[in-house]
């Protein structure tokens, strides 16, 4: 890092003098639209010493009000307005100098188009499918290799890049579908040109290309649309908070000041304290909250300084360009707390205003459920503090696997559950919340749960019938297995069937074991019924404490009633009706809707180590 | 109890054929007060077949505004309406029946008097002692057998009457000031006339009646005196939620429906599921939220109904009839979200417009501060729902225990202090919680620490110098010990020296070991210094996350700098003043507040295992 901040400072001193040429090299966002409520846009231009260069353009609607630029000669910012009826259509931008025209470039307004699944963004009616690229489905061999790209295809790495792509992903969608899953979470996608682990996409080193290694921006979009035509959204992952340090910035930075712990004039930086109480804490020191928001994840992910106006525009206009590019559903925003409070504000408040149905999913790790809340915004709450309508349900995420392994007590066990879900007083908005069982940074659902089939079950179905918006871990439904402590690169081990030449493979169903065939036609029945359950999707919820052994709870509305009756105990529970009077009422059956079989409520037992998924009739 | 139940039916139904004596054998309350803000005045009477009399008075500014009575005959309730100007005086009530005077009694409306300490109540410039009355100091053991009293004295068991008494707490202030205390909390004193474990006081047979085993209603009021003379406040312990099944009401309860789970005929009760998120939870089944609130602690503590309004009147009226008596200085309100929520509304309300000053803190036991938070109103909150300015800080409880006793961890250790009082964002008033190291229900303070010493004085420095209002138990400062596991007896030994020949004495000092001497001396001196430091009452708190070992805090005001800094480690901890520095600027001096040995700051290492409290000069 010190020798590459040097070359930058290298770079900015000596550059006034050295010869200019006027080319840009970069110009981003490459192509913008007409139509949007905002009617600035802001172009960043790379190029040798072009900072000192004036804009002008001859085009119907589009202004330039100034040009700005920064301590580096070699960037130039033009600031452009964009009339409310200007047409699509390209035109070129002239480079001056003191009034000469020194270069030009053409820009272009494409004509926007409808987005694949509208502008409907994602709700409690979708189950999201969360697919690691690199480790999901090999689709194209031939981009294994890309040119230009520091680390090469090694499979037998568990920290190496093996294969995955977006044709994979691709031709996964109808698998996807046909699980009953509504919406795609994959890892960034963005290019990653980083010399190692290059493969979780964390770690940017373009803002404007998806990785050659994952396929191009053109078959992003065309996966988008494929998706959109099975009803499947797609959720960008978005990383606001830090880049790689192989990003081409890192070479010729902006401004030094682009960095946080950079342009000290020392090149120094700190690590993040993940004190992620010191946005809201009252106590919390102001050495605390810089720290916070300002140190470093790891040493290979420069921190994004994003009160630098220039960096804040470059940020919010990246995740427009993706949204109006790529038709996208919805965002899931990474590390979400750790970027700067009036920056997420900014973005956050710019996304909402020209894509009022698009949604937001921002991660807070947290196992308290008052840090969550602080962060979602909902109907009671102003939109201020870069507050979103979605987070990642981390508490309940705890409380699930906590709660289906501790032993039973008045304390632990599926009480947990039950005052977890309490919290939900908290929320703004809790079935805005992203439910899990296990992600990309948790250890695999079926390991969390001791490989205990029976608790698995539990859990798939909590997650199906639960208020909120479930989100599911590709190969969690073959049961795939991971150590209980953190080793990233065998929890996001390779889908069996994503390559050629896998002995088992979860798409077909060949050579799977007896146990990962019913784990997967369990969550698959559970799933494809949800999608047409407007009970499960915006029901109302009440449980009942589990203080005689099961946890029991029910969706209800007008016209439907699901019970959901959970034993983790030994012996089989009698179902005592009379206390679930109040949602019953005088019905008396009960369809499992996994097995098709029906019960006579007042006869019902819940059988040792089950969970029941009953209609009430 | 079905006995008891069937026997009230017996007398509710034989009653009215019976010769009726209509002479009132109790008026509840005994006398009142002219002048509070509510007008009205409801009397309860208890004699023979009194239930359909009527009241008449002829006292300048008192009204009969009726009579109401309930299914058992002998109870009578005359709703008085007292004027504005009313005169202090006694007068006849006479009782009537069809016009015709059956008897009278007479009635007394006392001049008031200011209480001992003013009315301010109590806040953060105070510091509680907690006392078990039967077993801190027997200062009369003449009331040690009281006629009529089930129980006798058994000093052996530790469930029985060892004999303390309200003569020995009077005894004891003097120590509890020089200690530093500034308020005394007491473990309820209303008569408990049950056969077994009537020591504790939470099963109250009669509401007017102090429990002669610890004295008179007298000597009561004459203590809250003496310890206001010596700037000691009381806080009286009130249970809204139970009574005990001695009470004389479940002979002849007034009322089949003043119990829950009674006057369904069956006289039936369920114990209560302890459910304490069903009143806020969105999802709680209404099952669950009566079960909770209706439900019974243990079977010799009946449930009180106090939807029930001559009940809710009866309640609220003995409340204030107390305050007003005693002139105590607040209220400790037991199990509190366990009662009528509506109820508690009309209760805490009362209170409030009685005695604008006045501070009642309740006890919710629960690790989740938005819970607790629930509870609490604050100044940016409607005075609604039965919310109080204070609450228990139980969280901060189980912070500050497991805390100091974990292995530092990124998630376990020091970082739970630190996260605890993070959660201060969802309190309106965290300065009104009261905080404390144990109590009565909990283990022993020195034992939750594993009887270790330095752990011992790092809760001792934390609860003096923390924002909120400090509580201590008994004993405490002696470090008296308890089995981890709940041993209610053990937990509330003897304090040594409240009995005559005891070997050891925590009054004098006589006979303690050398470590009892050194602990009572650290928070004497801990203790005392609080008593003058407005920085510590009222100052502002920042602190800073321990990240590399020690946890650092600071109390500041214009005025003065106090510094807290715990090493848990066995190496010496070096001071970074600089990352201190938005508090401390360029002073550079620090005095140890119990040592008064001096410090320059940038010398400065915390030393192993040890804290530090320093005056920043």
């Amino acid at each position: 890092m010190k020798h590459l901040l040097a070359l930058v400072l290298l770079l900015a001193a000596g550059g006034a003098s050295a010869a200019p040429a006027t080319t840009p090299d970069r110009i981003e966002p490459p192509f913008w639209w007409p139509g949007m409520k905002e009617p600035d846009l802001q172009l960043m231009l790379h190029g040798e010493a072009i900072g000192n260069l004036q804009a002008a353009v001859d085009y119907p609607g589009v202004e330039v009000v100034g040009t700005e630029s920064t301590a580096n000669p070699n960037y130039l910012f033009i600031n452009l307005r964009l009339a409310p009826d200007v047409k699509p259509g390209t035109f070129p931008i002239q480079l001056l100098e003191n009034g000469t025209r020194r270069s030009a470039f053409d820009y272009q307004l494409r004509a926007r188009t409808a987005p694949p699944r509208g502008q409907r963004g994602f709700d409690s009616t979708d189950a999201i499918y969360l697919v690691t690229p690199d480790r999901f489905a090999n689709g194209d061999a031939g981009n294994d290799i890309a040119p230009g790209m520091q680390e090469g295809p090694d499979r037998e790495a568990p920290g190496g890049r093996h294969g995955g792509d977006i044709a994979g992903m691709r031709a996964a969608l109808e698998y996807i579908a046909n699980m009953g899953f509504t919406a795609i979470w994959p890892n960034p996608l963005l290019e990653n040109n980083q010399p190692a682990y290059s493969y979780h996409g964390y770690s940017a080193t373009d803002h404007y290309r998806i990785d050659p290694r994952f396929g191009s921006n053109e078959e992003y979009r065309e996966f988008v649309a494929a998706a959109g035509e099975k009803g499947i959204g797609v959720i960008q992952d978005v990383v606001l908070n830090h880049i790689g340090d192989g990003h081409w910035w890192m070479t010729d930075l902006p401004d030094t000041s682009w960095l946080n712990g950079a342009g000290t004039g020392r090149g120094e930086y700190a690590i993040t304290n993940h004190s992620r109480f010191t946005p809201v804490d009252p106590h919390a020191s102001e050495a605390d909250q810089r720290l916070f928001t300002e140190g470093w994840f790891v040493d290979s992910m420069p921190d994004l300084n994003q009160r630098h106006p220039l960096l804040a525009n470059y940020l919010i206009q990246n995740t427009l360009w993706w949204i109006e590019y790529a038709g996208i559903s919805g965002i899931r925003a990474d590390t979400y707390a750790y970027s700067d409070p009036g920056f997420l504000e900014k973005w956050a408040g710019r996304i909402r205003r020209e894509y009022p149905g698009f949604n937001i999913v921002g991660e807070e790790w947290t196992r308290n459920a008052a840090l969550v809340a602080h962060w979602q915004r909902g109907e009671r709450e102003p939109a201020t503090g870069g507050r979103l309508q979605s987070m990642m349900d981390f508490p309940l995420h705890y409380a699930l696997r906590e709660g289906l392994t501790e032993k039973e007590s008045w304390s632990s066990g599926l009480i947990r559950l039950y005052e977890g879900l309490a919290n939900d007083f908290q929320y703004p908005n809790p079935e805005r919340l992203v439910i899990f069982g296990g992600n990309h940074d948790t250890s695999r659902l079926f390991s969390q749960l001791g490989e205990d089939l029976a608790l698995f079950r539990m859990a798939v179905a909590y997650l199906a019938t639960m208020r909120g918006i479930p989100q599911f871990f590709y190969g969690d439904e073959l049961l795939m297995t991971s150590p209980r402590h953190r080793a990233d690169g065998i929890v996001r081990s390779d889908f069996p069937g994503g390559w050629n030449g896998d002995k088992a493979n979860g798409f077909t169903g060949a050579g799977l074991t007896d146990s990962q065939r019913k784990a997967q036609a369990y969550v698959r029945a559970l799933f494809r019924w949800r999608r047409t359950q407007p009970v499960i999707h915006r029901g109302q919820l009440t449980h009942f404490a589990p203080v005689d052994g099961p946890y029991v709870y029910f969706r209800h509305d007008n016209d439907n009633v699901v019970m959901v009756a959970m034993n983790k105990g030994d012996k089989p529970a009698p179902f005592r009706k009379e206390r679930f009077a109040e949602i019953i009422g005088g019905k008396n059956r009960g369809v499992d809707v996994v097995s098709g079989r029906g019960y006579q409520l007042n006869h019902l037992q819940i059988p040792p180590r089950e969970v029941m998924v009953l209609e009430i009739q």
